[in-house]
């Protein structure tokens, strides 16, 4: 990913590789549309020499004998108002991968080039069509694994993240002229340094970047999901619980049969909270047969997981195997007694199993306490679905934001330091300013390197 | 799929499902239009009342409570001539699944049912966009796994054998004109029957459907792909012998790496010759460690093979290992013996080596002799690569259609057996002629029963 001055015409496959309805070549730069002209012709076999603005257009594309690849829609989109900033041409044939794959070689050997990941969305991005956090939210979105991950994508792409931290820059851009007054007139110094209203200015962006830092952590459980694993003898009720957490979101699945078991698996929203279930189905065949190696089996694959869910058969007094595994994981921290089968009456209520962080009673039947359990689980993870969802909040969302923002920080801190200090020079005051403004720059990505960027579109999948 | 009346407005995810830069969903009815219009707002939050016949707009998609969903570029297409015959709208999202599902929720929640697999297509069909081979294509061509299985597709999409089985079926009906002027003027009958133009016309017909049939075969290899089976004790050029098969398919499958792997895996197209490659890898592993076990698997493990490739270090004398598996191969018919590293200068050659169907001489690593193999392979699965895809010639590419030609060609055999068999009357010649017509009319979907759609139609994915 070289090309930052986008002088080569760039040319991806732009859907899932995959079998599918409908397979996009998408190209981007100066060359687009002459490329698009060489390799189209209308279904009478005709060259076509106008592509009107953004209209799809019916035909073949051929390949340089004159053979047809496929029929297709053709739309090209002109520069500057389209994703890239460039001129853009689509070209939607069916979907499989030969095809697609057929008329990509065509348009490369028409002049384009194989794009790089996420070259798209890097030019969109030097022509200053999206800034750095709105690029990074592209790819979250597309790699968005619940619905709530989506969403905050979608608020970064909105520019919602961006306008939280522009409000911060200006805001000290305020103060760095405050300050300058000071090296500019040193009389007046003393004044200025006193003021109150400077360090409540500071305090306040202090407290807005360290919001926002808090946020991440939310922001990583967003986008990864918390690792619940169900743990439990046979015949406690772990599938029908697996089921009663699936019910909701398996709605929206069966919409698609068949495919979303490859692609996001076990990952579900359960009142409100994103979780990713680890099968634990092989877990419970080792406890049968090799009892003790077993169960540290099924201990051992959990030990990542954020949140384990011990499922006791609540209508039968606790066996020998439930109170193994009580001994088993009685030191972890982050585990939830669910004492199933409430809907057949209680022989073991939560007073029983008091070794544990959290206990709930539950129906997997009849879903009576599975919002509790929700709750307990957030609980547990210190996360609050209502605030993100609701508020449309500005969350980060990944490490380099993060370290951008604690060097911000921190640079800001100096600066409350040095006033808290005593007097000292505004250029020192001013320096630190500069610092803290420098790395929200970078955050937004008016302040960039090309390693950095090679870095942030590297992550893209091609084509985007 | 009972909806053959087209009633309802059908909606479904027509990309591939994974990750990828563009997600499409596709609404297909009346009320496509009204469904955009009520999910899709302006940049600016406004609702847009007017679109125009297959423009690009750039806006977003909201959900019931005006939350944004994602930007998104939108085209409505006016029927009648869009893919289905009706109405069509494509909502194009960032890709990813969460996004895409969401919009197709929507989509949902407005009044469009999912869409069942291939209904897009079974309503072009319906609306005479398509005959029933054209949809056949369509789901061949997304299925394809090389490029002359593509080409093939293709080909019958551009409607090459929809002509061919029509022209057939002209020149029945033409005779069965012919015929009936013996119903209709008895007095003629005899002259009619002892026409020698009537006998040549049917077998000419019988001919031209009997060469479809055979088409059947190479159509079956185009679309699979020929098995290969590499085997060989180890150190022989395996390894060298596979890459250089897929060198030439390799340069273009980086094109999009990490991808192929997954989807068409070790398909590719050697000198016109789609092959489908057995990783016989893990196999040579075994020889080394449990020998005699291990050829036994191997063997097995190939025993589908269309071709074995046996390979022997031609640069050695041949060894206990070549003569045990000499042994093993040589009562095998399609097994070719493929001497290799001719570079080194060979100790062994094809006058040695002499219980077989067929031996080469290669060098892997030069190259030398592989143009040879592939037409040794050729001609063992008697497949003639420059006649299918020089020729564009129609191919019968699935067992229905094949089943419906052989019932035609049974019918056309009645008609010809009674014409040889002396005078019948000329009502039952053309009650065969009907049936004939019949099978030819069910092949391009003329005649259809909602059952046969149901089973043409279940096969293609959703979305398409």
């Amino acid at each position: 990913m070289k090309d930052y001055l986008c002088e080569d015409t760039i040319a991806a496959i732009s859907t899932p590789i995959g079998k599918g309805a409908i397979g996009i070549v998408r190209i981007s730069g100066r060359k687009a549309l002459e490329i698009l002209k060489e390799i189209y012709r209308t279904k009478s076999g005709k060259k076509k020499e106008e592509f009107e603005d953004r209209k799809m257009t019916y035909g073949v594309v051929v390949d340089d004998k004159g053979k047809e690849i496929d029929e297709v829609l053709a739309v090209y989109m002109k520069a500057p108002k389209t994703f890239t900033g460039e001129d853009v041409v689509e070209i939607h044939s069916h979907g499989g991968t030969v095809v697609v794959r057929k008329i990509l070689r065509e348009v490369l050997k028409r002049g384009a080039r194989l794009a790089e990941p996420g070259e798209f969305t890097m030019r969109a991005f030097v022509h200053g069509r999206i800034d750095l956090l709105q690029a990074e939210a592209i790819n979250d979105l597309i790699n968005a694994t619940n619905e709530m991950s989506a969403q905050v994508a979608v608020n970064q792409l909105e520019g919602k993240l961006s306008q939280k931290i522009k409000k911060i820059r200006d805001k000290l851009l305020e103060l760095k002229a405050f300050v300058e007054v000071g090296v500019d007139f040193p009389e007046e110094e003393v004044e200025i340094m006193e003021s109150a209203q400077v360090k409540e200015k500071l305090n306040e962006i202090k407290r807005q970047i360290e919001n926002l830092l808090k946020s991440y952590k939310d922001g990583k459980i967003l986008k990864e999901g918390i690792k619940v694993a169900i743990v439990g003898r046979p015949n406690v009720g772990k599938s029908s619980l697996l089921n009663a957490i699936l019910n909701e979101e398996r709605a929206i699945v069966t919409e698609i049969p068949g495919t979303t078991r490859d692609v996001i698996e076990e990952s579900v929203t359960f009142h409100g909270l994103p979780l990713r279930l680890i099968d634990t189905a092989g877990i419970r065949e080792a406890e049968d047969v090799v009892e003790k190696i077993g169960i540290e089996r099924s201990l051992k694959s959990i030990e990542n997981a954020d949140v384990v869910l011990f499922v006791i058969d609540g209508s039968q007094e606790l066996t020998e195997e439930d109170r193994k595994l009580v001994e088993k994981l009685k030191n972890r921290g982050n585990v939830i007694v669910v004492i199933n089968k409430k809907d057949a009456g209680l022989k073991v209520s939560c007073k029983d199993v008091k070794d544990f962080k959290a206990c709930v009673e539950i129906s997997a039947k009849t879903g009576e306490g599975l919002e509790k359990l929700a709750e307990t689980i957030g609980r547990i993870v210190m996360f609050e679905p209502e605030r993100e969802i609701g508020s449309d909040e500005a969350v980060i969302s990944n490490e380099r934001q993060k370290q951008l923002l604690e060097k911000a920080l921190e640079s800001v801190n100096k600066v409350l330091n040095t006033l808290e200090g005593g007097y000292e020079s505004p250029e020192f005051l001013s320096i630190d300013i500069d610092e803290a403004l420098k790395y929200l720059g970078e955050l937004i990505g008016e302040v960039t390197t090309e390693d950095m960027l090679d870095i942030i579109f590297s992550r893209f999948c091609i084509g985007k």
